[in-house]
Formats: C-alpha cells, sequence, structure tokens
C-alpha cells in the first residue's frame, strides 16, 4: 500500500499513522518528497488488513494498493491458457473456436428442436437455452423452469450438443446441474456470491457473465469465488455494460478480450444477442469478436423471433444464423482458430 | 404501444404490421403521418404480450411502450404515503424523520453494544449492522453471520432500537427475519429476484437499495417482486448510482427524493455513506437529504473507523454522527417534519 | 510519481527504469515489498515530465501520480473562500446566498423584460438568459445573437439586475463582456480550453459549468485556464452529469458541492433546471443545494414554458419561482445564510 | 410527435392540448386506449416547433418524436456510400482499407520524418500529427502551433503521405486548412458547433471524433452542421466513450461500425489508441475494426513511446506498427476490402 500524506503534516501526526501500519502487520517506509511525504506500507495485501481507513485520518490524502486482488483467475497464478472440456468434446478456450447458441428461452419441444438441428447443422456445438428467466417485472414470462431442462436434456440426447442454461437460485443449483454441462450466472447476478458459490460446488464448468457496471476488477474477483471453491471449470462472458447510450440496449465492450486473455488464464466468450439488443448488429459484432481472439460465442437464435417469449428483437431467425456461421468463417481462420 | 414504420413502406409490408398486431391481441389504429406512418396498438400492455419483437421486422422502425410497467408500487395504484410501523414504535414515511445508523459489519459485542447507545443517545431509533456482508473479494471479511445476528438482537433488547440488517442469501431469509425488524436488500442483490421474493414471504419489511446501474423504471420494477409477493411494506434506499467519477465511491442521485415520492406511495430512504464512499462528505449529503424530503437516512458509525472490519473510509465517528444529528436538526424542521 | 514493478523482473529491467528516472529528472527511491518491486521517483510532478509513459515498458505495471495537478484553483493555494463583487453589489460566495434567474433563451423583449421584473421582484440579484445558443441540431433555435445581448442590457438597465450569458465563441468574447457582468462557459464548450482562454481575457467573472462527462479533477483543471490566465474571478457550475438514468435528463451530482468547498476556494453554483431537465423536480433539488451549502443557484424562469422556444420542459413559471425563492427560505437561513 | 395524456384527464384538460398542439402546426389525431388517451400530433417535426415543453403540462405524461432528426448525414437522404478522396489520390470510404498513422504531437523534425518514413513503408496513405493539442491541465505541453504544421507540410512532401491535424480554435481555421488535407475536431470539440462551422467552411474533409458522452443522435446531429455547411467531406471517428471501467482510458464501442453504416453514408474511421489508451490492446482492436467494416484507422506511432511528448502510453513503436500491418492484412481481406 501506498500512503499519501497532505502537505504541512507535524511530526507527531506522521508518527501516529506508522503506528497504525504497523499495529496492522506492514512494515512502513518513508519517502520525503518535494511537496508530499509519501509511505510505502510493506506486507502482503492479501492476507493483512487493508488500510484503506487511513483515508479517513484527517493527515492522509490518499491510499493506494499496489497488488493485485484476485490470484486464482491471474495469468500470474497460471500461465498458460485453461481449457473447459465437456462431455460431448467441446474444448472450449482451445484451438476450436466454439459457437453456443439457441432461444433466449425454452418456449417448448418444437421451439426448442427445431432450433437445436438447425444450430447443430449450421456449426454450433452448444445449445444455450433459459428455463429460470430473470425477468425485470414480475409479470413477465419467468420460464419454464424444471420442464424446461427436461426439454433441453431431450435435445441434448438428440443432438449430441452440450447445454448451458442459465442458473438464478441457490435453491435449484443441483437441480440445474443435473440437467447442464453448463451452468450460467446472469450479469444481474454477477456479484450475487452465494449463487456464485453454489454454481461452484456443483463442479459443473461455469460461465460467469460481467455485471452492468461490473469493472474488470470486480469481474475477475467475482470469478475467483469459483476458483476458490475448487471448480477449476470457469469461463468470463462479456455480454455488454451499461452506459449512457441509448441506440443499443448496452454497450458491448470488446477490448475485454485481449484484458482477459492478458489478466487472466480463463477462457472469454462474447455474447453480441445481449450485448447489442438487437438482432441487425449481431453478425458485425460476431466478427469483431472472432478477429480479436475470443474463445466463444453464445449467441440468441429462435424459429420466429417476432413471436419469441422473451427478448425477440435480438434473436437472430435460423437462417440468419446459418448465414452467420458461413460468413465468419474467414475471420476465425484468419484469427488462427478452426 | 405506438408502432412506427419506415418510410416508403408497401402495402402489403403495412398489412404484415398489422396482422401480426392483431394476432397478440392489440387493435391497431393507422395514423398517416407527412414523413412515416405510426400505428398504435390498443390493448392492456400489461396483459398482453411485449410487440418489441416487431422491431426485428423490417419494415419497422420502432417499438414505443405507452403504459407503465408498475402498477403496485405505483402512486396511481395507492395514492396516499404509505407508512411502515416498527415493533418499538418506529414509524417510516410518517411525520417523524427517522434515522437508522450503526457500524458497517458487527464485529463483536462490545463494538456494537457502544455504537447502539451512542447511535441511541444521538436521536436515531434503528440500528443497523451486517451480519452477512458481500464482498467483492472472497479473501475479505465475510461477516460474523449469526453470531452476528444474536449481537444486533442482544442490542435491541438493551436499547430499544429496531434492527436493520442484510438479507444475502434466500436460504437466510427465515433466519435473519427471527433476528432483524428490517431486511436490506443490497445494491449487488437489487435484482437477485430469487431473493426478494424469499424477503416478501418473510412477511417483514424489505429495504430496497438501488442497484448500481438500475433505472429508476427498473428499481420500482424490483420493489413490485415485494408487493406482488404479499409485502406491503417496501421502502426504497438510494445509495449512489456508479458513473465515470472516481472523486466519491459512488453517484448519490438524491434527485431520487422527489422522484420516488412522485412515483410511488413507498418511503424513500437515503444512504449517503455509500453513496460518497467518505466519511467527509456525509454531513453535507445528510442535510441535502432531509431538505429535500427524505422520510429516513441510513448512516455508518463505528467507534474507530480507522480499525473497522470493512469500508472504514466511509463510517462515522461516535462523535461525528452525534454532531451530524444537532447540526441537521434545523434542515427537518424546514422541511417541516419532526 | 509511484512505479510498480511487475512480479519477476530482471535486475537489469529495473536498471533501466531507474535511469530512465533520472533521465527525466526525479529521484528514484526503491521499496522492495513482498511481491512487487516499488519506485517512489521524487520530484515537482507539475514541472517535471509525466512517467506515465514507463506504463508501455514491459517491466512496469502501472506508475501512479502523487501531487495533484491544479494549483491555482485549489484550497491549498488560498485557504480562504473567494468571493466574486459585481457592479450592482451582488456578492457570490459570500454570507449572502445568491440566486440568478431568467429564461433558457432570450426571445424577445417582453418576455425578457416581463421575466425580469418578476424574479428582481422574488428575490433574484442575477438575470439569466442566452443570447448565443449551444443547439444539438442546425435546425433549432440558435439565440438572437446580439440583439440578445442588447435586450438584456436594457432589462439590466431597468431592474438593476446583474447578467450573466453564455460566450460560445472566441469571437464573440469582447462583444459579450460588453453587455455582460458574468460570462458563462457551457458544458459543451468545459473542455474548449481557448474558449476558456478567451473569456478568460475578458476580465470579466467567469462561469464555468461542469462538462457532461467530466470528472472534478478535470473540471478543476479546466478553471485553472481561467485563473492561469490572470483572471480571479471564478466559479464553478454543477449543471448534473450524463448516466445511464433516462428519467431525468442529467444526473445533478450535489456531492459536488463539499467537494468543491474542501478542494477549491472558488464558489460553487447549482443549476437544477439543467441537472433536472424536468420542472416538477427544480424545487426539490434547489432546497438540497440550499441545505448542502451552495453559494448561489441557476434557475430557468419563463413566463410560459409551453411556448419557450428551447428547453421548455424544464422552465418554472413566474409564480412558480416566485412560490419556490419563499419556500427556500428556511433552508438558506438553516444553512447559515442570509 | 407523440403525446400521452395521463390517466383520468378531464374534456376540458384535453382539449386544452388540442388546441396547444395546432397552434404550434400540428394536425392532432386522438386514440383512446385502454388505460390512457394518446395523441397523434401530424407535421413535419423539423420544420414545425418541437412539442416536449407539454411535459410541463400537468395533464401530459410524456411526449415523444417520432421523426430522426438528422438529415443530411442519414441514409435515407443518401443511400449509397459516400467516399471522400484527398489530393495524393487515397480514398477514404471506398474499397480499400485507409491506415492514418502518425505521433500524438509533433514535436521536432527529425521525430515527425523519421515516423512518416516508417509509417508509410508499412502502408499508411495518411499521416496524423498533432500541432494544437487539447491538454487537460495549462501545464502540460500545448503543441508547437504553427511550426508543427510546416513539419507536417513538409512530411507530405518528402513522402506523398496525405494530412491529418486537429482544429482547436475557429482564429485557426485558414491556416490550418492550408497545411492540412483533413481537418480533425477532438472529442472534446465534438460539440463546439461554431468550430464545427468554421471547419465546414474551409472546405476540407473534416473527421469528426465522437464526444466522451455522446449519444449516436447527437454525434450524427453534429455532423449535420458540417453538411449543412455545405462541406459534403464528413467522416466520423469512434474513440471511445467515458464509462465507469478504469482498467481502459475509454471504452472503444466498435458497434458504432454498423450503427453508423446502417444510420448514415459517411465513412467510419477508429481510433483504438484513444480508446484504450494502452498500446497493449491497440492491434487487438484494429483487428476487429477491420472485421467489422471500419473504413480506416487513426493510430498513434512514435520512435520512442516513453520519452513522447504527450501520451506516451499509447503510442505503437515504430516496429509495433509495421508488425500491426502486417497481422492486420488477413482480416482487411476477410471483410472484403483492400
Amino acid at each position: 500500500m501506498i500512503i499519501v500524506l497532505k502537505p504541512k503534516i507535524s511530526k507527531r501526526e506522521e508518527a501516529a499513522v506508522l503506528a497504525e501500519i504497523r499495529k496492522l502487520g506492514y512494515r512502513p517506509h518513508v519517502m520525503r518528497g518535494v511537496a508530499r511525504t509519501v509511505i510505502g506500507a510493506i506486507g502482503d495485501e492479501r492476507t493483512h488488513k487493508s488500510l484503506e481507513m487511513l483515508t479517513t485520518w484527517p493527515q492522509v490524502e490518499s491510499v493506494t494498493p499496489i497488488q493485485k486482488r484476485y490470484k486464482l483467475t491471474s495469468r500470474e497464478a497460471h500461465s498458460a491458457n485453461s481449457t473447459i472440456t465437456l462431455s460431448n468434446g467441446t474444448v472450449i478456450g482451445g484451438k476450436k473456436f466454439v459457437v453456443m447458441a439457441g432461444p433466449c428461452s425454452v418456449e417448448g419441444e418444437k421451439q426448442l428442436l427445431t432450433t437445436a438441428h438447425a444450430v447443430k447443422k449450421a456449426g454450433a456445438t452448444i445449445l444455450r437455452g433459459g428455463a429460470f428467466k430473470p425477468r425485470t417485472s414480475p409479470y413477465e414470462f419467468q420460464g419454464l423452469g424444471e420442464k424446461g431442462l427436461k426439454l433441453l436434456a431431450k435435445a441434448r440426447k438428440e443432438t449430441g450438443l452440450a447445454v448451458i442454461t442459465e442458473l438464478l437460485s441457490e435453491d435449484h443449483a443441483k437441480m440445474v446441474a443435473e440437467y447442464a454441462d453448463i451452468l450460467q450466472i446472469g450479469a444481474r447476478n454477477a456479484q450475487n456470491f452465494q449463487l456464485l458459490i453454489a454454481a461452484a460446488k456443483t463442479g459443473r464448468p461455469v460461465l460467469l457473465k460481467r455485471g452492468l457496471s461490473m469493472k474488470i476488477e470486480e469481474w475477475l474477483l467475482a470469478g475467483e469465488y469459483v476458483l476458490a471453491n475448487d471448480n477449476a471449470n470457469l469461463m468470463f462472458c462479456e455480454r455488454g455494460i451499461r452506459t449512457f447510450e441509448t441506440y443499443t440496449r448496452n454497450t458491448l465492450d470488446l477490448a475485454t478480450i485481449p484484458i482477459i486473455k492478458k489478466e487472466s488464464h480463463c477462457p472469454i466468450v462474447i455474447d453480441p444477442s445481449q450485448g447489442a439488443g438487437r438482432a441487425d448488429l449481431v453478425v458485425a459484432l460476431c466478427k469483431g469478436a472472432a478477429a480479436m481472439g475470443a474463445d466463444a460465442l453464445l449467441v440468441e437464435v429462435h424459429p420466429n423471433p417476432a413471436e419469441a417469449w422473451s427478448d425477440g428483437a435480438q434473436q437472430l431467425t435460423l437462417d440468419g444464423f446459418a448465414r452467420l456461421m458461413e460468413e465468419l468463417q474467414p475471420f476465425i481462420t484468419a484469427a488462427g482458430k478452426e
């Protein structure tokens, strides 16, 4: 930690800061600058107490941590890329570019199976579909629940696709883990730490969406809750952050691709459907994501978006998805993936 | 809903839109403007399906809902101010200005009881204190858990203060409700709808903090989850939103006071400690909140902020709190409260 | 400056950093921590070159400045509150609470004079009114120009009110300064440094609005352009920042009142009309501003807001303004002002 | 315009709204819905007055414009892509992918010419370099001024590269236009409409950066100031918006590429250097921009970034830039450009 004192502080006031630093287990190191005195507090910031409360002292101007707060998710902890292997053989984070596709919500057998067969044919290897839906309003469709999970399992059996679906409640963790290959933690639950722990403990791979206004450091720290609970199969998923712009539903922050690759060993997945909230932008965003080195995409696809029970405006048609997969090919190749 | 068509649309394309509107249960009403055709879709937007998926149609430019999506929390539903009465006689939302105060985290008996007696003496009627703490990092202090709840209950018994504490997990709802007078839903769980439902079902009053990047409409809709689950005792709590500014931890949006008063009948509480993240701004923010008509304050107070186990930088000292309560008096009076 | 090196850096790589620090005029001071080496670079950061480019070096993790970058606007430079005295005797920043009021745009003689007399009667001492209007679209009303300035001068003569009006162009600086007592720099020009310099050089007091996404440090630095060009009469004006919230036009950041008071000696003015963009929130925001210690208000008032040529939705009626001034009184008194 | 009335409004109150709508030149069209009455106001919103002031009326709930406010920059006005041809034959907006590169600031002859030759060799056709620099602090390097422009002209003569440089002041418009092929309007001046008009009037092509918190609609409207002043050679440049994230200096919004292509006929340029503020992210962002269909890149390159006089942290080395140009090739090809 670096503690900066205010100008013109008395010796006595400085000594009090030094004493407190020692009391909290750090070794202080004083540097006298031109305008201010700076104190380095030497010690492991992750095992010692934070010194940030010193900012309440009148003689202290600022306190700045030096160490990164995340450990297990960091590149420093694990320099090679981590990969996640699913039971159908799909590997996320490896040489192959992975596509997860399917409807926003599971609405019924026909809707799901039609979509599953179509996305498989177009090249997807993972089927997405919401059985439990977090909805802004209690009066909106909340998902089919376990019935939806059963349909997903049926689609998996028929097509060989792996299944990803959202976990909404600690109480459902076991049930959802029975049916799904990957548990998705949604943006609104990205700092619901109890849910993260429950998901981690199922042993299933976890896809952690970035919260609507989550800093990258906070995202890595939320991921830390998964790894620290003995689950090594974590992937991050950028799905757009909330900004002042209203043309798109969210602002998809594609810079997270090189950033997560730099800071962490975990795979990075891009969700352009939530990211834009508009189907007409999805193709371009997918091309950008592939070019920038994303490991996978999570794309919403529906046989008839205009009649979807949720988020119709952002879902591709089956044909639109097939075209996307074709158009994407040269960018995947250019990025050195298969 | 108002559907705007793109310019130069054929009759056939227009007819398809009209047919879909009818199919989804609305009665279309066509207006031909100078540059565009506009269709009003008449019907109850809260019971009919959303037409927003029409934006995926190539001939549609935009779809705008007309009705407000919240019902039970709205002023239209209940024109008088709602009040919440606690077992110690404190009424939130009435003529009396209410102050909730106490430490960020419950750390031990001495810390809590010292604070409780001090805040009571200064005029607070509700004791706050976190027993379960949502922490950005898994390596930070996570709260004392049930032991903390027991200490809160003890403080209540000794002082007569009511108790507010945070609920973090659906699985704890019953336990926390046994000890607490008000259940607090934190900003990071503001759209954890399962938790909101669990809290509502305990029957205890619920204080719902605004999420870090939550629009006012979303906040009212999240509150709708409480009221729609048969719990009428809801209060909203503004605690700052996340913006680009880094001087303060959050940007406290005091305009929410007149806005919530206008849109809803539920009480509005202001948390200046989280709002600023800096103790030196708390007094001024409390004065502003009182002047603008807030029903209550939620203030962090600690016997020794520099040694607090969490968020030391934003907690007032016991003396600081006593001074605040004195300085606040003329503003409460000026606002017509007691 | 504090330079943090990455873990496991070789002696040679460290030496290169030390050499560069010395080359740029600083004295390096090495601290070896548990996980990382930290270098303090001692020297005056405001006269030496920035070391931030060191972040491009592979062995460097971060570079953090220690000194504040603003000088003349800071409390450290001038510990007493600065006051600004206008020719009609109004003092901004002193014991008296000041109100500036008038229409968004000057539209004609009758509109302006009616408003001027009304706001004077209600207690305002400064008349606002835009003669040059910055408009998002080139097809919107751009202001009456010099004709508007002449009307403002006439209103001043008739009423004794001082006049504040916006300066949009360097080329108009002399002209506007001839007619106005205070030059207003609008939010969209808050970092138009050439305009700030031109305004400063007229010698007239300058009111600097905060930019839509301006950090407080940047605002103080923009103010530095005024003071560094030999104009001591600077006041800051908070008018709301841009956030994700769409209920209000902007989010009025009232915490700037105690922050500017802490960091700077210059007066702080609040503009609730732009801040909310809705007349129905203006009264509450004015009460909050007065309670929190603002020096002045800038309020939009129009004889008939529904027919205003710009920003009708946020202007008070003459009656509304008179009521505001009455209701405000107890809060001004409670804040210790007259 | 669509005017929504509040529930339970009297006939008299409704009639007053209808009268006002007619008075302002629109033809009202009433639709009675289930919960509310909606009025369509038929007429050209761009030539008639805005009805937004009606929101101040107590009986009105909301007013929503229907027409887009931009005309000349819109795809509707000009359905083909516009191209801009420079005197050295470079065409922006055509089949060829264009790269503009050079230092943040012009620092001296050697620095500029070394960079110019290097970027030309690597494939750039336009040289960037700031002669007038807008700096957050008045104590930072403000650019070499006309001396810098002369060096840019010299570099153009020696290399055949076209030149882009920033225009900061209306008073410099003629001078800068004499030396430069493209005038750049920086993010902080994106709504300095007087500067936009002055730039347009020189007849030189104008590159308009997006403001730090500028909505896409506002950006298109600012561009309207250029086209409406008889200058058809406008290009938009995304350079990152300001968000809560602090890992990067700005959040580069790559979705603007398909959005500008959809809404406008003008070319879209991406500036990844400002966008990220970190050289280590520039390569990935360039790949994404090329893949998503950008017309051009604006990249900061410096012979020795660590000693740059401004923004060192975000500038590529000469070698780094040459590598970028090579790595970019397959993505440009995949996007169907040359």
